[in-house]
């Protein structure tokens, strides 16, 4: 008996049930291990043997598992300690992966979940454990290493510019409009605010500011700007990342109270209405909505881009072949070959490659004066999030 | 030269401008008028006389305009006055009329709108202009007499009931989930709110509360009864009108500075940060996220309801057959012959029965404890908003 795991980990996305489903179909076609087991809630479940055989599931279960959004086995928030520190868990692991004859464990998540992949790799090689341990990579943030792009991120950028589409068609309907804010996830890194450049209308960008983390937040520069494009326009569109931060790195959400998850990281929110804050301060105009995206941005399937459900699903049958093929310690990833016609390759990097570290939004992609996007950057994005709605209005503020 | 004029109102919705074009089309089909203008802004674009000829539009622009959310034509929130009080509006109105060989005017627009239909129509005959006033139907809050439901609210509870579903999924993978609470729009009228009861997973209705602005609330009894199911089932899901009130009829939101619209309508919103407030103060738990669909729920056409988009386009139609019959004073509807299978007849009622009334949620489809929707309403609802998304997902928390 030779049997596989599979578990989630981390925030949920549209696809991350695809690679599960992706490792578990593909597993069926080339029979590699006799059972693929379900942990569920991650490596918490895992460690209560909270898991089932896959194979309980019928077809329909399983294309209806894999066409669902949010993390279909249940997720954790729970950081695996160094093995210096808490022997005891990582004894307790492998014991459970020896019972139940799992000679493979794989765990789909983003940054910090592939940091439980290297360190769980290297436990096995250090005491001897005939263990492969591989990651799926995922997370609607796109901030990690090597991969071209996030399975998650493409429906999540779908999402957020066909809602900034949206909104801002239904922001401009009067003779008197207002400014109009949209507040998107990303505490460090900002692809999520920046995939916002695909909400195009009249052949122009809907975004007249997009704010994103990596750019430290010139207040001042910001209001005059603002203030100048209100003047011109009679409205304002403008995208925030929540993680948008001021030059000595304190959130624009900071005077909101900061509690902190599992992980460290500080839970942010209301970015968006700082910014109200500040053009209301400014006596711009006190016609300013706000808009945050929140959880359905990494959980709305209805908007999913077909690229990124596509690619999870291969991304499961990847790590398969890579467990099948010895390795250990490696990372699913996919590296583009070309924009147009879009084509990627599907490989494997180190796990250390990738465990903790955050790939930021491109500073050469962010023009000069760091309030927006600049045009080129739309060639990465398009294939990602695949068929954007077309739309057409008639009155005249459209034609700005 | 026999003219008609066209122009919307209010709230923007996703199948507004399919009521527009479907007028354009039923005329272009049996010619009863030479042009159809369209008015820029709504009233207020019509007494500046900014209006064009829809007829140089393309086929390809007609169509990709039928498939635009939002006010195409743009919008205003232009309240006309009694005539008595401002005869000159109006007689500016008639002078533009006769000069642009408008027989016939059609506003798009809610329980304000059609009450200038009433006003105009009124005056037209007082007035002896042989000018036909009629008015289509349109609101996402779906507060109008008469209609079995209004344009627009289709779409909306199709957006609303999938966001439900989707962060239903969402709020809850891990094993110490929290409360979730969604925020409708809905000042006067649950309708949106109520389609909640759309979202479903495993044969049962996602929400554990709906909670209606026709519905004084309870506090004490909320917040006991959240208590309740948080220790039953570790997690509660909430949707929320933003126009709950108390019994006094302060609205819940109140704490938050209110203004007013130019109807005088309250600008609502925090209603959901209210109730996330009173979880707090009775110690339920702290793990509470708070989403507000904001614009979202009434532009969001790439989820949009078949149904509402043809029906909003046979309105248009049907407005016009009334026009060229000689009526006047009149607004399109359509009335329900069954819900299975699902048949709707379209005619028409006189303005004054939907101007300025408001159609409230009706008292025997909330539960007895006034804090969710019975089922026997879901008939009213399921075939509004057409096919919705099916999901499944394993890990036991779904089992509840």
């Amino acid at each position: 008996m030779k049997n596989c795991l599979v578990a989630q980990s981390g925030g949920p996305t549209s696809v991350i049930n695809a690679s599960a489903v992706g490792l578990y179909l593909a597993n069926k076609e080339n029979g590699h291990f006799d059972k693929v087991l379900a942990g569920l809630n991650g490596i918490e479940g895992v460690l209560r043997e909270d898991f089932f055989d896959m194979s309980e599931l019928t077809d329909e279960e399983v294309e209806l598992l894999r066409t669902t959004p949010s993390a279909g086995l249940g997720s954790c928030r729970y950081k695996l300690k160094d093995s210096t520190v808490n022997k005891e868990e990582y004894e307790k692991l492998f014991d459970i992966f020896s019972r139940h004859s799992i000679d493979s464990f794989f765990y789909i998540g983003g940054n910090d979940s592939q940091d439980t992949v290297k360190k769980l790799s290297a436990y096995a090689k250090e005491n001897g454990f005939d263990v492969r341990i591989n990651g799926i990579p995922k997370t609607v943030d796109n901030d990690l290493m090597v991969i071209d792009h996030t399975p998650g991120f493409g429906s999540a950028a779908k999402y957020i510019a066909t809602s900034v589409l949206e909104s801002y068609l239904d922001s401009l309907v009067y003779t008197n409009n207002g400014i109009f804010i949209v507040e998107t996830m990303g505490r460090d890194a900002g692809w999520l605010a920046a995939s916002a450049c695909l909400a195009r209308y009249n052949g122009r960008q809907c975004a007249d500011f997009i704010l994103l983390p990596e750019v430290p937040f010139d207040e001042a520069a910001f209001a005059a700007k603002v203030k100048e494009t209100f003047e011109k326009k009679n409205h304002v569109y403008i995208v925030a990342s929540e993680g948008v931060k001021y030059p000595n790195g304190d959130f624009l959400a900071a005077t909101k109270a900061q509690s902190h998850d599992s992980f460290g990281h500080a839970q942010l929110g209301g970015a968006g209405n700082a910014i109200k804050a500040i053009i209301e301060a400014n006596g711009i105009t006190k016609r300013i909505k706000v808009l945050e995206l929140s959880v359905l941005q990494r959980c709305a399937f209805h908007a999913v881009s077909e690229v990124d459900l596509e690619e999870s699903g291969k991304l499961g049958k990847t790590a398969l072949e890579l467990a099948a093929a010895g390795e250990t310690g490696k990372v699913a990833i996919l590296v583009r070959e070309s924009d147009e016609p879009y084509k990627v390759n599907f490989t494997s990097t180190d796990a250390a490659n990738i465990a903790n570290k955050v790939k930021y939004f491109p500073a050469e992609w962010v023009t000069p004066d760091g309030f927006n996007i600049k045009e080129e950057a739309l060639s990465y994005f398009v294939p990602l999030a695949g068929k954007m709605p077309e739309y057409r209005v008639i009155h005249k503020y459209h034609n700005m």
